[in-house]
């Protein structure tokens, strides 16, 4: 009885067991696929930082115009490009790249107008730091 | 008859002369004008760099929230204020300021939204840089 009452608990313990890491293992999948479409339809955002050398500024400053409007024009997942640089020192610049997704991110690198633009400046620049970056409200505009 | 004929010349010509200069001078009041109004006019843009204390991060982006909310839709001069949290360090933020003037710039730090926003973070804040910056294409928007 003791060993039955045993057997029939621990089988009782397997079956709930088993219904357990089954609802968990749903949950952890539907997590799982939840974070998976949100990873692909999620915005990304980053900040590149960088540094040109103070002799190709100008030029530097062309090709980036041209490649910032380009994107925009021709890429609806760029979502925006935004430049900025130090009125103090302008060799740096900090530019807040918007994509609509990862799938837009690796789209525009691999866009003609892009890679004129990493292949014409490769010797403009003297640093380059990417830092990703959570938006914290990702709609937002500007007016 | 030559005489007169240069004295009408003359006259003419002073009297172009004198057309000539009231145009120029009207030029150039018109530049200085649009100049002074432009420089009134033009749009201020800064990056703020943050660090925020961990232990009040969720209290500081709720406070943030709010002041990028009231200054984005009260202020019409307050264009963007685009707050981005580092995903490797949180504590560490940036944020795209875009006012439409430095007018609009002094009129939001009056507001009260914004004193409320300052007063209450303070304690909250580690480090704060503030760094002018000249936007490559000032009328980029984020789609």
């Amino acid at each position: 009885m003791m060993s039955r009452k045993i057997a029939l608990s621990s089988g009782t313990g397997t079956l709930e067991g088993g219904l357990n890491k089954m609802i968990i293992g749903t949950l952890i999948g539907m997590a799982a696929c939840s974070f998976s479409v949100g990873a692909e339809e999620a915005q990304m955002t980053r900040l590149s930082k960088i540094t040109v050398s103070a002799e190709h500024l100008p030029a530097y400053r062309d090709a980036l115009a041209e490649e910032v409007r380009a994107s925009m024009d021709l890429e609806p997942g760029v979502l925006s490009l935004y430049a900025v640089f130090d009125k103090e020192d302008p060799t740096r610049l900090t530019i807040l790249e918007i994509y609509a997704s990862r799938q837009a991110y690796e789209q525009h690198v691999k866009s003609p107008h892009f890679i004129r633009y990493k292949h014409g400046t490769l010797h403009m620049v003297t640093s380059l730091e990417l830092v990703d970056v959570d938006p914290l409200l990702p709609a937002l505009k500007i007016k």
